[in-house]
C-alpha cells in the first residue's frame, strides 16, 4: 500500500479516497444545504475504523464498490454551526457527535423502530455516499447528539464504536449478574467488553490469540482472558462457572474455527450474538445449539443506542479513554491511514483531530 | 431391515427393541413402584415417532447407542389405574397424556424453568430409558395431563410430536398476523404447521419437495406451498408478502441447503427457529442474517406445553385428526415399524393400539 | 340529544358536528393536496366508533374540546383515487383501509418503532382534526393498506377497532394455549376476543353484566361466559383453570370494580392488559399483583399491526363479519348517531356507506 | 416497644419472637435432620430486615400471624458444617449465603421458574417457619450460594435484600444506558439503586423526604436526588432527560401518593416496577399508564438470582458496604432489634455477628 502525496489547499480540504490505495487531502466542494430539520456541524475529531481503512486497501466491502472518489470518515465529533427552521433540540456551538448512518423515516423497517435494517439508509464513507473526513457536515438533527461538557470530542468519537458494543449487548438482553465471554479482543471486542460490563454483566471472559490485546482487555474491568492459543476456551469457561457456562456469548471474531464451537461454552438457554462479521459462509453446529435451546442474534450497526452510549459516557458508566491509543493532525491523515492499514501491535483506536479542532 | 417372529405371550407383553433391527413382541417384566407423587397408567394409545424407528434402524441417534433390549415408544396416551398419596391433580380412570421426559426438579435448569435442557433428563425410549409400548406405566403426576371427554385417546397421543411445534411456536414469540414459512413437510413440520397457525400466523407458506406432503400441508388452514424442486422459495416468499419477507422461518427439513439460505426469505427483524436436527455442521450465513439483524432460535423438544396442547386440542383452536393417517393394533406392531421404516408416501402419523384399549 | 336538520347538497356533503349536541350533512370544502408520498382515497364505508358519538353527546373527550366543526369518522375504507409521485406500495383503483393516526416520523417516539405514543399525531376525528365522513381524503401511503379482493369495505373498515384488540393481544405477548379472560364484551371487548383467539388463546372467558353481549361473545368461538351480576368471576377462572388461573386477563370494562379485583383470577406470572379507559383514578391492588408478580400492560391505539389485521381477515384467521350489526347510507347517518347515542341493545358496530359505495 | 430480657444459657441460644413484642435469647433446640441434598449451616452473621422488626413490633404481616414463639432472622451467611450425600456442589469449610424460601420444586409455579410465586414456599421468619438468628440450620444445597474468599460474610448476609433490587432490575430489563428513577430510599430502594446501576442504567434519579438518606442514596454512583417535600420529582426527571421521561422507575416506597402520580415522569413505552409494598388499596392512573403504554412489573422477593448477585460481589460490580451502617454482637441482639424498631436516622442495615463468628 502506497501512500499518496497530498493536494489541494485551504481548510476546506477532504481526505478523498480516490481509488483503491490512492488517498488525497484536497479540496472536495460539496454543496450541502441545511433543510428544516438539519443542522451544520464543525468536524472536530474522526475516528479511523478497519472499514475505512478496508475501502483504502481492497476498494470495496462486499458489494459496496469504490467508484468515484469519495471522502471516508464516519466515527465523528464536532460543534453545531447552523441549525435548520424546525430544530429544537440543539443550538449553535452545542458539541455533538453524529449517527452516520440516515434512514429514510417512512420506511417499512424505520416505522418498526429498526431503522438500522432499512435498505435505502445512507450511510457515511459507504460508497456512493461520503464520509466526514472534511471541514463540516450537514446531518438530520434526530442523528445528532449533543455532548455534555464532560464528554471530550475525543469520547465523541468514540460512540459510534461503541454503539455497536451497546446494540451486541442490547440484543442480548443482559441479565444483572450474567457472566460474557467476548471471542476477539479487536476494536469491537473491546468496545463490547465495555458494554458488557455496563449493561449487567458480573464479569467477562475473553478470548484472542493477541497477548497485547488480551492484557489491553484485561485493563477493562473484571475480566479474565483465554488465549486460545494455548488454552480450550469451553473448557475455561466451564471450569469458571462450576460447570454451568457462560449466560452470554459475543462472537466478534467472525473467524470460523470460533463460530463452529460457540455453543460449547454456553449455558443452557444462553444467549450467542454474532457481531463479527465473517467474509464467506461458516460451519454451523446446529445440534450443539438445539440441546441447549439457544437464542442467536446478529447485529448490524445500531439503532436508537447513541444517546445511551452519551449518557454512559457521561456519568462514567462507560469510560472509552483506554481504547484511544493515538492521534493525528488531519495533515498526517494519510500518513494514520497507512499506519492503520499495518495493523500495527498495541493500537487500538486511532483518532484524527481536524484543523483549528 | 427384516422384521423379526413375535415371542412371548400375554398381556403384559412389551414391543421390545431387542438389537439393532431385531424387534420382539414378548413379556418384559418391570418392576415399577408407585411413589407419592406419581401415577399408574394403563397405555392405550402409541405413536410412531421417527426416531424409535432410527433406533429400529440404526441402533442408535448421537451418543444414545442401544446397548440392552429396550422397549420403544414415547407418545402415550392412557388411563390412570393407581395414584401416589401426594397426587391431588389425578384420579383413578381419568384418561391422560403423559410428557415423555422426566427432569431433575432441582437440577440448575429446572429451577430456571427450562427442564426440558436438563442433562440429567430420562426421557421414554431413549437408551436406557424404557419407552412404554406395554401394559402400563408409572409416571409422575406433574407430567401427566388429564385429557378432556372431548380429546380421544388418538389426539392425547398425539400430544407428544404437537409440542415440538407448539415449543417451536412459543420459541418464536409469534405475533397475530404474522407470516411464517415452514421448510419441510414431514410429520414435525406438520405439526408446527398446526402450531404456527394457532399461535397467530395469518398464514403459512410450506416448502418441501414432495407434492403429497404439501397437498397434506394445504389442507390444514390458510397455507401456500412451494414445491422446492420447481420453484425458488425466497422468491415465492418475497412475492406473497409484497418484497418484505416472512416474519418467522421454521426451519424442520435439517436440510444444509436449506439451512444455509434459510435467511434469504427472512424480513428485517424476523425469526428462525431451528427445529429439525442436521445429522452434521451446516454452511450458514451469518452476514445474511447480520443484515436482517435475524434473530434464531433452536429447539429442543418442550417444556410447560402438554397442558396448553390439551387445551388447545379441547377447544378445538388445534385439530391433529387428519395427520393420523393409520392405525395398528399391538399385536401388528412390528409390522407398523417395518412399514414406518419403508418411509412410505401419504403416511403422516401411525399409531399402535394396545391390547384392551 | 336531538338530531339536527341536514343541510348542504351535492356529494361533496359531509358529516360534521357542528358543536355539542350538533350534527349536520353539508358541504365543507378542505383543500388537501396529495404530496409525494400520499394518496387520495374516495371514501367507501365508516364505522361508528363509541368516541365518535361521544364527541357528539359531550363535546369532549379529556383534553380534547371540540371547539370548530369538525368532521366525524375515523374507520374508514375506500378507493384510491390518485396516487402521489413517490408512492410505489398503492395505485389508483386500490381498495383500501387507512390508520387513522398521523405521527412525526422522526419523533422521538416514531423512532423507536412507537409512533402511536408520539405526542404529535394527528388523528381523525380528535379536535382538530377532521375525520372521514366525507368524500375523499388524503392519507400517506405509508398508514394506507391494501385489502385483497376477499376482504369487503365493511371488514376494511373493522380494521380500526379490531387494531385495538390485536394490539391488546400483541402486547399480551399471547403464547400458544393461553387461556384469556375478557373483562367487558362491548365493542372493544369483542374484537379483544376475535384477537386473544387468533394470537393463540385455547379460549377465553368473557364476562359482562349484559346476556346480550354475552351471547353475542360466545358466538366469536371457544369462549365461555360469566354474567357478574349472578357469578363471581375469579371463582369461575380458578374453576375453569383447574386452580390455577388465567394466563391473560384483558380489562376492558373501564370499570373500577373490576380493575381493583383483576388479579384475583391471575396466575402467578401472568399478564393483565388495560385496554379500557376509565374516566377517573381507580383503586388498585398493588399487592395482589405483587403476590402473582403480575406484568400489567397498557394500551394505547396501535401501532404496526393494520397490515397484520388485514392479513388476518384475507386468510380467515379472523372473521368481523358477526359484529357489523346494521348499515346506513350516508343520508342516514344522523339518524344511525342518534341511535347510537342511544346504546341500542344488541347493536355492536354500525357503519355509514357513504354515496356511489 | 419494651425490650425483654434475655433467658436461656449456651451457643445454642436463638433470637425468639415468644409474641408480640416479646424477644428472648434462650435455647431453641431444634431437631433439623441433613437429607441427601441437604447442607448444614453455622450461622455466622445475620442482617436486620425491616419484616423481622414488624413481627417484633405488630406480631403479624398480612395474613402471616405470629401464633406460637419464632427465630427471627432470614438474611444469612455462614460455613457448611455437614453436606448431605447427593450434594455436589458444596463441601464441609464452604463459606456461603442461603436463600430463605424453599419451595416445593414440583408445583406448577416451580416448573414455569418461577419458585418464588408458589404458594407452599416456605420462608424463614415468616409464621410458622423460624429464621435463623441461631447456631445453625439445615438447609437445601439448590439455595445454598457459595462465597468467593473475597466476599465477607458481611456482604454475604446482604445479598437477601440485594436480591430484591435485583430481581426488580431484572424483572425492568434494563437496557444499557437507561436513566431510571428510584422512588424511596429506604434499605429495599438503596439496594434497588445498587442494582439498577449495576443492570445498566446510565445514572439514576432518587427521591426521598429525607435528605440523610438522599445523602446516602448519592454517595452510592451517578445519582441525582429530589427531595419531594421541596421539588416536584415529574418535573425535576423532565428536566433532567430533556422532556423524554425516565426509562424505568422503581417504586420502592409504597406511599400511595407516589404511586399514583408514579407515571408522569415515565417516558413513552417506559417500565414502572413496583417494588415497595403498600399496606392498602392504592388510587391508580390507568389513562396516564395508557398513553404511554407503560408496562408495569411487581416484584415479590425473587428467584434466581442470588448467585448473580454473589457474582456480581465478587467482581466488584456491586459494593455493599455502604449499606452496612451498624453491627451487633448476637448477646445485644435485643438491643439491636429495639434500636431497629426506633428507625434511626442514618441507619441503613444493621447486621448481628453470632457467637464465634
Amino acid at each position: 500500500m502506497q501512500s499518496q502525496g497530498i493536494s489541494g489547499t485551504g481548510e476546506e480540504r477532504s481526505l478523498v479516497l480516490e481509488e483503491l490505495g490512492k488517498l488525497s487531502l484536497r479540496p472536495f466542494p460539496l454543496d450541502e444545504q441545511v433543510g428544516p430539520h438539519d443542522v451544520r456541524i464543525a468536524i472536530h475529531t474522526v475516528g479511523i475504523c478497519g472499514s475505512d481503512v478496508h475501502y483504502y486497501t481492497h476498494g470495496a466491502i462486499g458489494n459496496f464498490v469504490v467508484r468515484e472518489p469519495m471522502i471516508l470518515g464516519h466515527e465523528a465529533s464536532g460543534t453545531v454551526t447552523e441549525v435548520g427552521s424546525g430544530v429544537t433540540n440543539l443550538s449553535v456551538g452545542d458539541r455533538v457527535c453524529m449517527e452516520p448512518g440516515i434512514p429514510d423515516p417512512i420506511s417499512r423497517a424505520s416505522r418498526i423502530g429498526h431503522y438500522n435494517l432499512d435498505p435505502a439508509v445512507r450511510f457515511w464513507a459507504t460508497p456512493p455516499i461520503h464520509g466526514v473526513l472534511r471541514a463540516s457536515v450537514v446531518h438530520p438533527a434526530a442523528y445528532t447528539f449533543k455532548l455534555p461538557d464532560n464528554v471530550s470530542f475525543a469520547a465523541g468519537a468514540m460512540v459510534e464504536p461503541l454503539a455497536v458494543g451497546v446494540q451486541a449487548a442490547t440484543q442480548a438482553k443482559v441479565k444483572p449478574g450474567d457472566i460474557a465471554v467476548v471471542i476477539g479482543a479487536g476494536p469491537i471486542g473491546l468496545v463490547t467488553v465495555l458494554a458488557a460490563l455496563a449493561a449487567g454483566c458480573a464479569r467477562v471472559i475473553v478470548s484472542d490469540v493477541d497477548p497485547v490485546k488480551l492484557n489491553m482487555a484485561r485493563s477493562l474491568g473484571p475480566v479474565e482472558t483465554v488465549n486460545v492459543r494455548e488454552q480450550n476456551l469451553a473448557e475455561q469457561v466451564l471450569n469458571s462457572t462450576a460447570g454451568w457456562g457462560a449466560d452470554v456469548i459475543f462472537e466478534c471474531s467472525g473467524a470460523e474455527a470460533a463460530i463452529t464451537r460457540v455453543f460449547e461454552p454456553l449455558r443452557p438457554a444462553g444467549t450467542v450474538v454474532f457481531v463479527g462479521m465473517p467474509t464467506k459462509l461458516v460451519a454451523y453446529d446446529v445440534v450443539a445449539a438445539q440441546i441447549r435451546e439457544a437464542r442467536v442474534e446478529h447485529v448490524f450497526r445500531y439503532a436508537n443506542v447513541f444517546g445511551r452510549c452519551v449518557d454512559m459516557l457521561a456519568s462514567g458508566a462507560i469510560d472509552v479513554a483506554p481504547l484511544i491509543t493515538r492521534t493525528f493532525d488531519f495533515e498526517d491523515s494519510i500518513k494514520a491511514f497507512d499506519l492503520a492499514a499495518s495493523a500495527p501491535a498495541g493500537e487500538v483506536k486511532m483518532q484524527i483531530i481536524m484543523p483549528g479542532g
